[in-house]
């Protein structure tokens, strides 16, 4: 079968054939109907060095993933080939504390997990091929009728993880709070969609682009504005002076944390989504007081499957694009040169293939 | 009346006569029985200049007070002449939405307090006189049966804020968890009694003074460590490899705040509750994922009545010295000398006065 | 002025004169702006018998009320005459824990409330009139920017009861549930709006009436059913089998809670609103696991802010019918022969009366 | 391998002989070290007719086990023979929504289980034999060190089903707040114990016989009361008029949920776990504003997990008699007559079992 694979640090992904993978005991096979390519790919392909990370190349790309059941390992129950279903994608050992949790995110014992800290697409092969190997039934959830794989898959990563930002947060998002989202990329434009979806709070994004900004407003944004110089103020202005109950920092730079930080209300919670690198000194008297000051990594299952839940009834849609399989390699030039509008999914099958 | 009074920025106390307050409209004179001297105050008599916070001495120091009831001002109900109360030290504006719901220590109309950011002995005359005056009935919370005003007095800072420090994070105090008490001073020694005496969490306390270890362990700690090199491996070694759930850094300086966040778990809180000046860098990778990092400031009245009740059934008792009044300028140098075991409380009064 | 006052147990409103009231300390006189007509007056009217309640007629009707700050008694403060306010109706001691906490509904001291268990329109003079005594400036919140005191009286009642009730249940109203509302009267129209507005919970609205279902539907319900034989099935079939998460039952007979323990969900709410006198035999085998069943009575001030909030929004609308103050006697005859659409309310004034 | 077995409907347990279970894929065996004899067993075997349950007999007794790994089946990962291990004792479906966020106790697809809402002993075999098969590795929670299996099998429901009850109410359970537990049995007397462990609650217990009154007293309780004509005043007495926070009813007859709702407060918990059979109704005027009412079923593993940890620390322990399973017959006679003191724990193994 086909497969787009991460072959070395610091170079480019290829298109190359692959066996097609057989499913273990407890294990899935899906055919893939959709698998987004991720800004944070292009992170994994050029920046990091060998021994950065616990897992190394070559291994497929692809870590936002949808299809249907293909073939089931021996064991499996409740499944059955055809049925359209999206892939939670840390896959952690499911067996701590926290995997029996459902947070195989923060998996407590990565060294019993398929690979430490990763899943499909990060050390393990991913969705960016023809079939994908899930290596437990647990991690597949049922798409919701009216929302296909193509559909669903960017919803894995870009819709999952502000979701579960927003959720940690909800108990602050009353009526007469308002959330900031930073940054309206492929996760911010979800998350402003979520905030109104789940919640009654004002919603401001703020991003340097006049489209951005414009998007943010069509996804329902009560407010839209530039960051910079007199961001602090109009947030203040923005809040009868109160600042800002929830902020979701989807850049993460120093400039957007310490912004953040002076328009954030006390008692608020300021969380780090965004990998930009940047850092915000938190001390007694350099942040509003009881300001919660976090960073989040993805979601688990459940949140998933809400996520799809508000796609399937039209609340949540990810902007993308499609493209073949055997664009793939060009769809990562293209992303890195910023020439791609909304999500990138690649879908390498657009029906369930019929196994023999 | 005699009052200890703060005259000036950078200078020393002094033991002086001033006139004994009238209770306006809704005001309550109280008796001081209990005013308790704090490190704080060595701070704000010391360190800070003019400018540097929104009032200016002179004051009479004292924000740890309980005592009696002496005189109430017209419109004041509920409240009789001699009922023992211990008094809540932060006074907001009693309008804005986040006084209404009691939470007065993040007032948001400061502007409409009796002094922005303070309250008496911050900005206001406090308890470290005969009488002191309390601007609203509401600020005062009877004292339960069994506990003298002397002993109330330091619950009502040394123990309140902490104990607001833990309620916040008691939905992560399970039986499978570690809290992490740094710091085993006035306030700290506290933190420990609460935190046993409150939720099933594993306690953990962290001081390089020996004497402070045992009192930890006196007060119930399951493990007292020292700071320092071996810190971060003991504490895993101690939670199964896990980390500590919460922090509470009674301290709060740079290494203390590394040290913390190094050995803090995933989804965990860290809460800096110590003015020690440090600051902790939060970025993506330089923190476990969702530790919540967040300051504190003192607490509420609901707070402070739920401290009185738990020292009212033994469960949480201040290791106080009491002096005179007339000492009172004296316990300031024995505190910035270090020469004083436990809280010093100054003892104005030690029974209600009797009013004509 | 004129007041429409309640004179005695089973009889009829009479529209008088009386003086208009001084306020006291602490007290603020309002002009009224709007007082919802409510059923409950109805029941109060002919169904009560005397000693059945802690207070007795005459008092001058009307528990939801708005209007504009008149006048202010001694020592008020943050309130200007002309300020559009809303009426905080529940008035507690003021003192107690839970009046503390906010929560005047349940005051644990009644004794030293105003009236005990009751409030403006209720044992005390109401807002039926052209002025109002508001015994503490803590009932009245300040109108959000676009909302007049006639659209936000009905909000006070039929608006804030719901929203109490549905904030309580906020936790369960995830994307996968559904919340049903039984009864799309004037305070079930409103919980329809609220939880669209509040949470991605999908909502069943259930009313014998087919206007009332198409209410429902307008004000933006998912689905629709009429009581009766068909209907725990209906709701099974349209909650995968589930069952509702959230059941308010705005009518409370044997007929309605019965249905609803039958198509609620383990680990669900059912909350009984309304007053038609049914009672739901609890047992450990008659109704779902963990479904918590309660009661709920009115809200608090900072729900009626959020509210209000939600109504300046555009979020929540009552749908209601204006009317004289000299009328008012006839709406109440109107509103018991089931002649008014949508909530009456009573304007006696139609912009701020100003003070010489 | 020995078993005690129901064999039919209204009839005596049998000692017999049967095969030894072999593990299937994903399923472990374990030798039983510890099996609880628990009355509703009495209920099972006595008082049901075929068809009042989704299952019938033949099947092997015993619902509260623990012991140690014996044989694994293909794919089980994570544990080792001799391993000393819990069983969580609800085997749901393992693949809804609920199972996978671990409650299987609300099962939502129990056609899929492995039998409808049962596990071993309910309808499965269970642990009053030398070897028990469990169908997943997930229901077995390792046991930390200084726990026997023997003291933890009794934990398994009757430590298991009040801690669930008790941290669900978890948030009302402050410094303030009273607990009752009525019925200081099996279930009540942990409950006891546990309510001291993980909260700072003041706690009444209520029991008719005088003997379980001071059993109470002795593992905590504040203060034992009969039930009967006064019990509603000395609750009031006891908790300054309020009320108790928080009722967990281990009886469950019409009478004691009666008196419950009778003291409990409003904003309260009132939570059916014993199942004489009986019903409370609730309605408006009924029970006090806002009492949640609601039953509660067993727990999971999380929480066992939790209670496992309390009792290894001491906090917790059963008071349990020690039989061998050649007597457990008997046993159940006993348990009948009112003879046991303390919870009945069959022993079928002391260490365990070498594998060849």
């Amino acid at each position: 079968m086909r497969a787009v694979r991460m072959t070395q640090w610091q170079g480019e992904p290829v298109l190359t054939e692959v066996p097609e993978p057989d499913p273990g005991p407890g294990e899935v096979v899906i055919a893939v109907g959709g698998a987004g390519a991720c800004h944070s790919d292009l992170h994994l392909l050029h920046e990091f060095e060998a021994g950065a990370l616990p897992w190394n190349p070559p291994f497929t790309l692809g870590h936002e993933n949808a299809g249907w059941v293909h073939r089931l390992g021996p064991g499996v129950e409740g499944l059955e080939p055809g049925d359209p279903v999206a892939v939670v994608g840390a896959w952690g050992c499911g067996r701590c504390g926290r995997c029996l949790a459902g947070l195989e995110t923060y998996c407590e014992r990565p060294d019993l997990a398929p690979v430490p800290g990763g899943g499909g697409g990060l050390g393990l092969d991913g969705g960016m091929a023809d079939y994908l190997l899930v290596p437990g039934a647990r991690h597949l959830v049922p798409l919701p009728e009216g929302l296909t794989p193509a559909e669903a898959a960017p919803l894995t990563d870009a819709g999952l993880t502000p979701y579960h930002a927003v959720r940690r947060s909800l108990a602050k998002l009353t009526p007469e709070s308002t959330a900031v989202a930073v940054g309206v990329g492929g996760l911010g434009h979800l998350a402003v969609q979520i905030l109104k979806a789940v919640c009654p709070a004002r919603v401001i994004a703020v991003d340097p682009r006049e489209d951005a900004r414009s998007l943010a407003l069509a996804e329902g944004a009560d407010l839209a504005l530039q960051p910079g110089e007199g961001l602090v103020e109009q947030v203040r202005d923005a809040t009868h002076g109160h600042g800002a109950d929830v902020v979701l920092d989807f850049v993460g730079s120093d400039d957007s944390l310490a912004a953040a930080a002076a328009y954030a209300r006390p008692l608020g919670d300021l969380t780090i989504v965004g990998i930009a690198g940047g850092s915000l000194p938190v001390s007694f008297f350099g942040v509003p007081y009881e300001l919660s000051v976090q960073t989040t990594y993805w979601g688990n299952r459940s949140e998933l499957a809400e996520v799809l839940e508000l796609a399937a009834r039209g609340l949540v849609r990810a902007r993308t694009t499609t493209f073949d399989l055997d664009d793939a390699v060009d769809v990562y030039a293209r992303l890195a040169a910023g020439e791609i509008t909304g999500r990138a999914v690649v879908v390498p099958a657009r029906e369930p293939v019929r196994t023999a």
